[in-house]
């Protein structure tokens, strides 16, 4: 490599470590807002973050960078070695899609998302779709927009889908899609037909939260959490954040009536926290080291609160320290009646309420729409109807309001489209990694009874956390798994359990 | 005023309001820092401070901040009103103090700092001053260097005393001082051969930290602290801090067996935040709101803490309080018992547990070893025997080691010379502003026994907080007393309050 390269490198790795700490004190701002600050401060705080926000943009877009980014890659790749040339590719996406948009599509967009929040609530409290449909109609026009300037070789809902899940299109995500349809759906019906009601008579009761706590922090330390480099707070909704890998936290919230949820909460952001505090050693503050895509991160989260957390062998280990816990509700309580408590199934009208077999159709149903949005076959107005036939075909239910259907989550009022794909792509690469690890592991739910998780945490550490952003997606699930993207693993996995638990054929 | 003018103020105000916003984000990391971040964290907030602190600097020497600052004070004063001209003058005075400073002895002064902190603390630990010396020798030397670049046309000391203290000079301090030591020294002599000691058994005991948490907590509301507006929490050192006059946030500590030092540290720290939540509402985010010296902000926590907290109206309302939070120990306490402990008066080693009769004596020795060593009559060398000589001549005791004496503070490790006699000009600002307020509502002592506290925290509101940055500190002074800085009214209030409690004369 010549010299001048290496000396441009250098430069911009002391560009992008700045970013990454302007970055992380980005987290610490929202962290603190969602769970520390005071309700007085909200109008200062969002000053504090435009102000922030307004800085590293001018970093990202700085002219100095663009020539750095300009001279980098005339230099031959095999100069660098990958590490270094994974941040000189990670550095020019960024500067690109940050630097190919007009200014006024960015503040016409900044603005119109900020407004379509408060629309939408107001929309979603009233139950009055009407009135967010114009914003709504706006809001897909100018992503599409913003598509053409960002990705222009790029179909428009393929772009906004890049955006969180690199690599991965409508060509990858129909067919997987479609083949979960086909069979979940009839999975779903027998369930339903079953008549089979496990018993979770013992999950109602009341918790103390001081308790709940006490549980969460001693699994999510089993886990492999590290608490001297990482927090567990309360918030509305629970969340992983933080500032950097020796400073993430989570987040759960408490009911007294329930401790299930919460418990699986802190179980679920513990996953996320663990894939935050295992990226690699030396490349910290680089974006070498930052987590691959959203659907790599929800299958972490996922990895933990389902192929473990609701599996034999962790209801098992856990079900007496449970029950210690809360010595009242759980007298006579058989692993095997907690197991099935735990991973109930039955279609309900709200996303994030639904359990592992239903949730797929929830996002299959968002995508199928997006879709429609983006390719012109679908109008805005016709959106609550069809999602509303949707329900019925593939749960079986129908939303008696359209708060309860096509306004409940808070996505499309902040333009994120082509988000919901990832929560199902995480679904099903959490079980391919899972039947990876059992393979690599035979022993590994002998492991879980004995409550050795760290173990585990471990081997996703060098399996993915420590990976960041080295491999693209299909490389890196190659070489965990030895495949591709493939919902052969997670259907039989979900077909197995629930035909066993609803005593089915 | 003409046109181009106010179009220049305009894009100085958003500049200025820029700069507040990363200002307050600062705050944020340092609070969180201190109260909850995890420990592992600490190099990367070291990192994300550097970061954010690059970045202000060099927003506050913008080139174009430059032009708009040579520009603006071309434009007759009388074409702005006020609160504008007084925007731009603090402008232009952070512009100087920025870039008249060599950015090799910026740099230098940032690594001594950090290093003779931590050569600093391991000299305390072993009791080495000699390990400390050369560090403390150079940072004069630098700090003397700074002064003749930042303002070359005053004394060095007064230069660094500036940096705090704006306007005030050794010629307004040397005086005064003088006068505090000429009657407090007999006055504490008095004290010790009085041979009376307050009972103070009943400060004595267990006292569980949530209930010594929701007393400060009520006081603090009592006040006036508005707690949508603010927080209070734990730290090791207690501090007033935040980010906006909308997130002021106060700390204290708990010790089980001591009540009264964490009560009077959520006062004291009270006081800092009813300044800062009092800003002027319409210059919240520019520099004319912010508050006017480090005296006058210790004047506001002390008025608190010992002209109202330390006073008998206070003991009289919040002793039933206080015994019902802690029932076993006030059994058979009077208002008057409870008065004379918490101001028993006593030489002691340790400037920040001092009392308030012998805390100034504290600051007249650090003041005149300071002094000595930037106008060159006192080498390094010198300060523990001149430390411990002055000690027995102010207070009549002798620390037995260097870490009891000059090696407690540890604003010299960090350059910050100048800063000490900001504590006793609060303290005297303090009494002339109480005196003041028994003149303008001479029912005050009545209103404190009812517990109406925050009727006294609307004229501090008024008459010192909303006025900011408007006026300087003796034309302030000036609008609140009637007089100039004149410790006659402190004198007089210890003198009357101490012969009182000790039975002298």
């Amino acid at each position: 490599m010549k010299e001048g390269f290496k000396e441009d490198y250098f430069l911009l790795v002391r560009r992008l470590r700045e970013n990454s700490r302007l970055g992380g004190i980005m987290g610490i701002l929202h962290w603190d807002q969602e769970v520390i600050m005071p309700e007085g401060a909200s109008e200062s705080r969002a000053q504090q973050i435009g102000a922030l926000a307004g800085v590293l943009h001018e970093k990202i877009i700085h002219p100095e960078m663009g020539k750095l980014l300009d001279r980098l890659p005339m230099a031959d790749e095999n100069g660098f070695t990958h590490f270094e040339w994974c941040n000189i590719r990670e550095a020019r996406r960024e500067f690109n899609m940050a630097t190919r948009i007009p200014k006024t599509l960015v503040t016409e967009l900044a603005e119109l998302s900020s407004r379509a929040h408060q629309v939408w609530v107001k929309a979603r409290a009233e139950n009055k779709f009407s009135d967010f449909a114009p914003v709504l109609k706006r809001l897909v026009d100018l992503k599409i927009k913003w598509a053409g300037y960002v990705f222009p070789q790029m179909q428009a809902y393929d772009a906004n889908i890049d955006n969180y899940e690199r690599g991965t299109t409508q060509n990858d995500i129909t067919p997987v899609f479609d083949k979960l349809k086909a069979e979940l759906i009839p999975l779903i019906k027998s369930i339903k037909e079953s008549g089979y009601h496990p018993d979770t008579s013992f999950l109602s009761g009341q918790f103390p939260v001081d308790k709940q706590e006490a549980l969460g922090r001693q699994i999510s330390e089993d886990m492999g959490f590290q608490f001297d480099k990482g927090r567990m707070d309360v918030s509305v909704h629970p969340f992983c954040g933080g500032s950097h890998p020796t400073d993430v936290r989570i987040t759960t919230r408490y009911q007294k009536d329930n401790f299930i949820e919460s418990l699986y909460a802190v179980i679920h952001e513990t996953g996320h926290g663990l894939y935050e505090q295992g990226r690699m050693q030396n490349g910290r503050d680089l974006p070498v080291s930052e987590a691959l895509t959203m659907a790599i991160h929800e299958s972490q989260s996922l990895f933990w609160e389902r192929m473990i957390a609701q599996g034999r062998p962790f209801c098992l280990r856990y079900l007496p320290l449970i029950a210690d816990t809360f010595p009242n509700n759980f007298k006579n309580v058989t692993p095997e009646s907690f197991y099935e408590a735990v991973n109930v199934s039955q279609p309900s009208f709200i996303r994030v309420q639904a359990d592992e077999v239903t949730y797929p159709m929830h996002v299959i149903l968002r995508y199928e729409l997006e879709k429609g949005l983006f390719d012109g076959t679908i109008r805005v107005e016709d959106l609550p109807g069809m999602w509303n036939a949707k329900m019925k075909e593939y749960l079986g239910i129908e939303p008696p309001t359209d708060t309860l259907g096509v306004l409940q989550d808070t996505h499309w009022s902040g333009g994120a489209f082509g988000y919901f794909p990832s929560y199902t792509l995480g679904a099903i690469y959490a079980s391919q990694f899972y039947n990876a690890l059992i393979q690599a592991k035979p022993d590994t739910e002998k492991q879980i009874e004995a409550g050795n998780l760290a173990s585990i945490r471990d081997w996703l550490g060098v399996k993915i956390h420590q990976q960041g952003r080295l491999l693209s997606v299909p490389v890196l699930v190659k070489q965990v798994t030895g495949g591709i993207l493939n919902p052969d693993h997670f259907l039989d996995y979900l077909k197995n359990k629930y035909r066993q638990i609803y005593r089915l054929n």
